[in-house]
């Protein structure tokens, strides 16, 4: 499979898609990014790397970061995890607080807003200094390159912050929250305003093409079984609700973040971090995601 | 992979989870089954057969028939079909109307009861003989073996589908069930009261596994890029509200019915059905799940 | 009071809202009446009646009937009829099948469709010759007057009638429809496809303004209790998912349809009888609403 | 109308119901009240005061100041206050999040939390020393008797207040609140920990019996046409999700609150204060309701 033409010519072919999305304006720190970046960097299990695009500019990587809070959660408490979280698609928007009302604060699943939430508060008691050691897993599994927390963006969401305010404070209110909501708030903002670029990402996320071993050092980051568990998380959940449209279109477990990123794992094989600020109508990357149609329809690749 | 060892260990472990489950009983057609039966059916793509226990016995296939249905709509109307009908995870019951008056009669997926449903008007259309077509397509792609609807068990379904009608009555109230609602039930529970066995309904899913190509034949029965999205909607929407769990647990697409079925499909390499009429609290097969989980775990194979 | 100079008043000043509202058109025979027809009737308990504009017209009472098929379950079952309905006021449309699925089929109220549906199966337990008894019971209330069942339009609603063919199936797959799904809608749709006058209306609603006595022959159509009860259901209720609004501008016990009429009492006082073809965007008539709020502002009267 | 042994006959019949409800246990200060007290107290038009029980007993008289607050929103910003919130029953629970989703921020009734916590945030605005001027506003209604602030329960519900705070934030969120979460909290938890007598209850809501007049100076409180649309507002929304219930069984405008009070009104007449700390499943008084049931049937005095 020749990856670099692949990724030339799809991003070719989605240049026309330019101007047709709309980047996140919900604070001000997010909508300064020029509109008409974009960049695609695959990595693939052997080491290979293959990039076109804008693949060093750091992005805020938003709700992408879940995935890295979920694994380090499952890393420090296993399955227990999920007594506190569930493992279904939602069928309502990332932020809704109705279906979490019928469900008595057990979120659906690690990758709504409210699964996200009550993953930071674990951390919190799992982890001695959270941020910190966030920081640190996520910059082992990239190897090299800048993992940093953009603080204009984290303050931005605190200010706008009172939709996962009532979030936190409902699920607190049944009891699946432990901390202070101030607490939690403050780790959720920061983690979700983690910037990388693309090209650290596909590295970060490699270990879930490899079976749960980091690339370079062959450590298992996460047993094989819990790396295939949160793959199957990723397709079912990873694209909001968008993801059915998204697995039908690509075919790839993938998460995205309003940032405009996508990344996407083909087990055995490969990650790909796209990056695009444009987002569509359910806040994910419009670009990001008619390159990855393109890319795993011309290849053939999907896990289907 | 030595396929009949595995296949008969994971008999042998789940032989532990009868009497766990509950037999459907909403019909009394259906609920005359022997509880205990239980068989494994697994085909590959190059043509090989494993089986263990009760693969010879014809049961009723109930939802697992949505995916012949659809499948045969997507070869006639191709992406026309998704006009009438979605392609996200419903988050709600398979037979849930909240979901359907939110959306205007526009049902999530044609998984579930409402989407199905239109997917049967839109063949209604498409075929001058449409029962006979259903099962001739069937056949066809199951090589050999008989694919018959029980009567009794139609008739039972009719006499106690009112919660069908309702919801056949409310999407042709909003326009998307064009003929009446009398026809499009009566071909419903006919193709949903079709019997099959394992090896049959393994060698009838087989289509999934190889790009679309009938084993037998070569011949296409779907695009490659239809099958793949075709898989991407039994993993993301097969096993009703039960569906993130199971990919969670098993991670191949799949397709289940209340009659105890489930079809799993590792493109590439096989499809794979399981049949055990006790079912758990969403109306999967207990133990076909506990088996399928199993047999990925100890396999490591998925496509995950 | 001078009720006639009230009502003429009322009458000139809500000339203005002519051509604002839309004559109801979901049926061809419904839509054919002329807007601009407006008529109110005002019967006093003691036995005065006051008229103004078209009060002689026969128009179709539509959800009006559904006060009249309660009270006759109400004569016929007592306090019995609230083991199938409840009284508490929905919060959504009319139509809605949301709330019914939470509910398990019981519906909120015997003024929703849900409710009135199941009355009507009530109804034909309880009645020998239903449609016959039901406007027999209605003309002993309204003294003369012709009390009919417009059958054009009763076809037309059957043909039109999949939300409410809808509704009956889901409530009879919860048990709380007895009688086939047929019979209760073609009861359902002639009942509210009688015609009646403003003057016929305001008479025969008059009892529930003399403690449930015929205003004519001093005989109990219900007691004194029931019918406090009853007029409390239609000041919680009597105006779909208006109800609290209408409460709030008028003040009366009322029941409204989409024929456009409107019954208020005022118990102890009087029943008045509005009718105007044209709908506010909840199914109300709305000139029928401006001039009772005018009716009761100018003259004090209310409950309140 | 002899309302003294009216009152005590009630009193004797509804002793039968001690033990039957569950005092509030939500908050430690609100569980320590005995369970036992019961007091009646009603007050006339021409200034009668009739008693019975523990009349003389400061308690919580929790949502029953949401009374308060609205009139004095009213008698402050008139009609305006419903651009903010709105006038029909909710159909949900006094704290459910799901409405305000579907609708936006916008809550359906000023009784319900979430409108509560909207005329708190606009008296905000309105008032200098808020808290202040809703206690003195209350003293005059009162006319004699203590309208204190109960600290402890004002803490305690701080302390359990994460599904208010869910609220407040949700409702922000939609820009629907405007001063800080912590500012409307502040009030509200403060003027739901008013502690009144039954006395002074009904003493404080006779001018709502009074088109609007305080019944000692003659002032007017609220103008008469806002006076029977507070009244009104009272019976379709007064006592949570069983107001439609209490309507039927009552037939009077009322309030009840969690500290086991309701308040009556019949216009022209009285208002009516009765208290029993023992709730039933919606949290309003269980033998208030029995006694006001009796009041009403006995005397054949409601709106109805």
């Amino acid at each position: 499979m020749d990856y670099q033409s692949l990724l030339e010519r799809v991003y070719q072919e989605t240049e026309a898609f330019k101007g047709q999305g709309k980047v996140a304006d919900y604070i001000p720190a997010l909508k300064q990014v020029d509109p008409n970046r974009f960049g695609m960097a695959l990595a693939t299990v052997d080491g290979g790397l293959f990039t076109c695009g804008d693949v060093h500019v750091p992005f805020s990587i938003q709700s992408i970061s879940k995935v890295f809070t979920l694994a380090l959660a499952l890393k420090r408490e296993g399955e227990k995890v999920w007594t506190r979280v569930g493992r279904e698609p939602s069928g309502h928007p990332f932020n809704s607080l109705v279906q979490l009302e019928h469900e008595q604060g057990f979120p659906r699943n690690p990758f709504i807003n409210a699964g996200a939430l009550v993953v930071t508060d674990i951390l919190l008691d799992s982890l001695s200094k959270p941020l910190e050691e966030i920081l640190t897993f996520i910059s082992e599994l990239a190897g090299s390159g800048s993992v940093t927390v953009d603080e204009a963006v984290a303050c931005s969401e605190e200010e706008k912050g009172d939709r996962n305010a009532a979030l936190a404070h409902f699920i607190k209110s049944f009891g699946n929250i432990r901390h202070a909501v101030e607490e939690v708030l403050n780790l959720y903002f920061r983690h979700c305003a983690i910037t990388m670029t693309c090209t650290g990402l596909a590295r970060a996320f490699l270990f879930l093409a490899s079976k749960g071993r980091h690339p370079g050092t062959g450590e298992a980051v996460l047993t094989s079984s819990l790396t295939k568990r949160l793959n199957s998380l990723m397709m079912t959940s990873g694209l909001y609700n968008e993801s059915g449209e998204f697995a039908y279109r690509v075919g790839l477990p993938s998460k995205s973040g309003v940032g405009g990123g996508i990344v996407s794992v083909l087990p055995g094989h490969f990650s790909l971090a796209v990056w695009g600020p444009e987002l569509d109508a359910c806040g994910n990357s419009l670009r990001g995601i008619e390159a990855l149609d393109r890319f795993t329809t011309y290849s053939g690749l999907s896990v289907f």
